[in-house]
């Protein structure tokens, strides 16, 4: 088999959500991937953080509560580059291990990455990602006035913090990952889609309230390594359209074309499998020759072998 | 001046106690830290943590309290693998930032660094550093038993855990601090003197609920690297004997044999300026032509070009 470059984008809902539970996951998603490098591929894991980015935001809220005077609240960006921190311990712990158990004596590197999005980007208008604690409504109401936070009610469950998820405009620490690659090392990048920031005056960049979604950044993390093959990892083993219904229909093989036009069918859920299938296409129609996989982790290699999973290329 | 390949020693109470302090103090750190980049040396940075890995580990155990059904108290290593975030974060933007505005283009990486430390080190008998949040009689009792926590009484202001304090043995991800720093990056490393593990059956690595001296670390790091100058930056301009007495002296050139003599005679206090001269002591003996420099923040240039500052070399 070819020797590709491949950027495997994990989703945080497999990462658990508590410690036990996260251990557990990265334990059984060190394996596929550790399959896929012991192929003799160059393999770069960028990750979601979806639970874990909540627990931390949670964590730091109750922290402020507890002494206001001495702990400000705690933005979203910092807990995003804690969860990176939290997450790539782990990951890069428990790969190094899957290696190394296999005579596999790589370096495998965790790289805290910020992504610059942009302040005009029109999801910064509509604010649409819920995360962190469930509040009651006067909390809700004093972080309206106070930090001029967005909340939503959650179908009776109380009121929620809900951010901005923009798409990623630049990945700040793109050389450095670059030189990781090019040395043979496995790299875990842009986690939880990447600190976002803004690019203010100058050279400043400046924390972003936003969560980036984590498919987009790993696209243009693939894009920007000339990645042959980027693999979005997920729930299901292949892509369907009419999803749930009788007439439901798995799909092997998709053009970037066909896949737009099951898109403007609204096919796929919004927040769920559309964006997965929006940063599929993205990668397919960059440059030929590039491919986007979506199934399952287990199937990973299965699907490099065109056993299984939904091809998008040109 | 010789291009110099320098490992420095941020102490973690220079990083402020919560966020605004920290970025305000990490601002100020960052051009220090950039005179030497632009003088043409190789810089590789390390940092403390203890402020911030007792901020991360109050929050947590906030959490734990919280939902303790669904939150299992979050080990040591895991809250340091987090300060790793959290500080890198800032450090690796405002750096980028400094040398960005000097017309400088270089990548700044954070590397997240595990760092073994040996079970039956005796640091694990008699463990000596307080972390974390204070806790009620009960509250200590309890993690007493359930969790063998040590803890001791802190003058009064409520209980506190208390843990080891052990030596580094070997940097896990020393492979990719090397490959980073031969390939020009400003490599941030080994925060909080790393994570600390323990190297169980075959590959595994098991989180120690410890704390690694940082400086201790940060020697180790400057060993490994082949560094010509090893800096710890730190509170006082030099290192004294007699210090606080009528006939105190400033040191500005010591042997590794008159800094031992000194410890001896216990001129040096534990927990402070004793272990920042035993690790300047260990890299001035490492190796012929090494050099260790112990100064203040903003006077590290001029402790290189030999103006201030206490250096020891053989």
């Amino acid at each position: 088999m070819d020797r590709k470059k491949i950027v495997v984008a994990l989703g945080g809902n497999a990462l658990g959500s508590n410690l036990p539970e996260q251990f557990a996951a990265v334990q059984h998603t060190a394996r596929p991937i550790a399959d896929l490098i012991q192929d003799g591929h160059e393999v770069v894991i960028s990750h979601g953080n979806g639970p874990q980015v909540g627990m931390i935001q949670e964590a730091m809220t109750l922290l402020t509560r507890s002494n206001p005077e001495k702990y400000v609240p705690c933005p979203l960006s910092v807990c995003t580059a804690m969860s990176q921190g939290y997450i790539g311990y782990d990951l890069q712990n428990l790969l190094r291990e899957e290696l190394n158990n296999r005579g596999i004596f790589k370096d495998v590197t965790s790289c805290l990455t910020q992504v610059e999005v942009d302040p005009a980007d029109p999801a910064f208008e509509n604010p649409t990602k819920p995360i962190g604690a469930f509040l009651t409504k006067e909390e809700a109401d004093a972080l309206v006035k106070e930090r001029d936070y967005k909340v939503v009610e959650d179908a009776g469950r109380g009121w929620r913090r809900v951010v901005a998820s923009p798409k990623p405009k630049e990945i700040v620490e793109i050389g450095t990952i670059r030189d990781l690659v090019n040395s043979g090392h496995v790299v875990i990048a842009a986690g939880g889609g990447g600190i976002p920031v803004f690019r203010t005056d100058g050279y400043h960049l400046k924390g972003a309230a936003a969560v980036v979604d984590k498919d987009f950044t790993s696209e243009l993390l693939a894009e920007e390594l000339d990645a042959d093959l980027f693999i979005i990892l997920t729930a299901v083993e292949k892509v369907a359209v009419n999803f749930g219904k009788p007439d439901q229909r798995w799909l092997d093989e998709l053009t970037p074309d066909e896949a737009e036009k099951y898109m403007e069918e609204g096919q796929f859920a919004k927040g769920s499998m559309l964006p997965k299938v929006q940063a599929a296409v993205k990668f397919a129609r960059s440059k030929p020759g590039r491919t986007a996989l979506i199934t399952l982790l287990d199937r990973a290699r299965d699907g490099i072998e065109g056993r299984t999973g939904t091809r998008i290329h040109m």
